[in-house]
């Protein structure tokens, strides 16, 4: 297992740094998020130290979000939210703050419970050829 | 694999309704949002249908996750976005509209760009022992 001498979630992965601890097996560690942005509000991460999605190994991804459903789900369980949702910020434009892949539970109670998105629709701004055409571009780079 | 016949994307995996496909395996199918709130803006989907991620299985969680990095990767070396937000809604007030489990991930171009999320910070509202005790409830409603 790789440690980042600075990370943060490696020390806390560590116990150098406390945490209030959700769940730990082999693979993940899963802790509050002391901003609480919604009460539960939990973060899941790999022990495997990695910065972000795209430096996240196959092996790595998939250990990691197998444990996310029975997490959500302890969450679903004990404080009943109507909704939640998952978030994973890649890069400081995407609000990532601390570059060691996690992921956001966010349990939601209704409006103005301190999450919300902001989601704009550009649907008309494509036609299909256009949709095509940047769907093959990606594909084209979807490496083996 | 199970098919809902009433879900939109299990139609889209079964080529009724067309899509932008940008990449499919045995297990994922990735198609572009026609919402495309930034360009390039995809969702990975898992072949079977499973509703949202509390009713996702932990061996469908795995695979689905497991190509996640590189659907990102391809789009990053694409578009060369500054950063990617990766969002899975659960329940309506959570905005899922289509129950079909789906991680949207939304490549980021800077400010003003279709994407953003509000957030509150509540650290304030909770001390060391409310949070312990938080973690503690949740952690034991964690299933074996
Ligand atoms: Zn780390
Ligand atoms: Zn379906």
């Amino acid at each position: 297992m790789e440690n980042h001498e600075d990370c943060v979630f490696c020390k806390i992965v560590n116990g150098e740094i406390p945490s209030a601890k959700v769940y730990e097996d082999e693979f993940v560690y899963a802790f509050l998020d002391l901003s609480q942005v919604t009460k539960g509000h939990t973060l899941v991460i790999p022990k495997t130290h990695t910065k972000n999605i795209y430096e996240t190994p196959a092996e790595v991804a998939k250990e990691f979000f197998a444990r996310v459903p029975k997490i959500a789900n302890a969450i679903k369980k004990t404080y009943q939210p109507i909704g939640m949702n998952l978030l994973n910020n890649n890069e400081p434009p995407a609000d990532q703050s601390v570059f060691h892949l996690h992921m956001h539970l966010i349990p939601r109670y209704g409006e103005g419970d301190g999450y919300s998105s902001n989601w704009t629709v550009h649907e008309k701004d494509y036609t299909t050829d256009d949709l095509q055409k940047i769907a093959a571009e990606i594909s084209n780079n979807v490496a083996e």
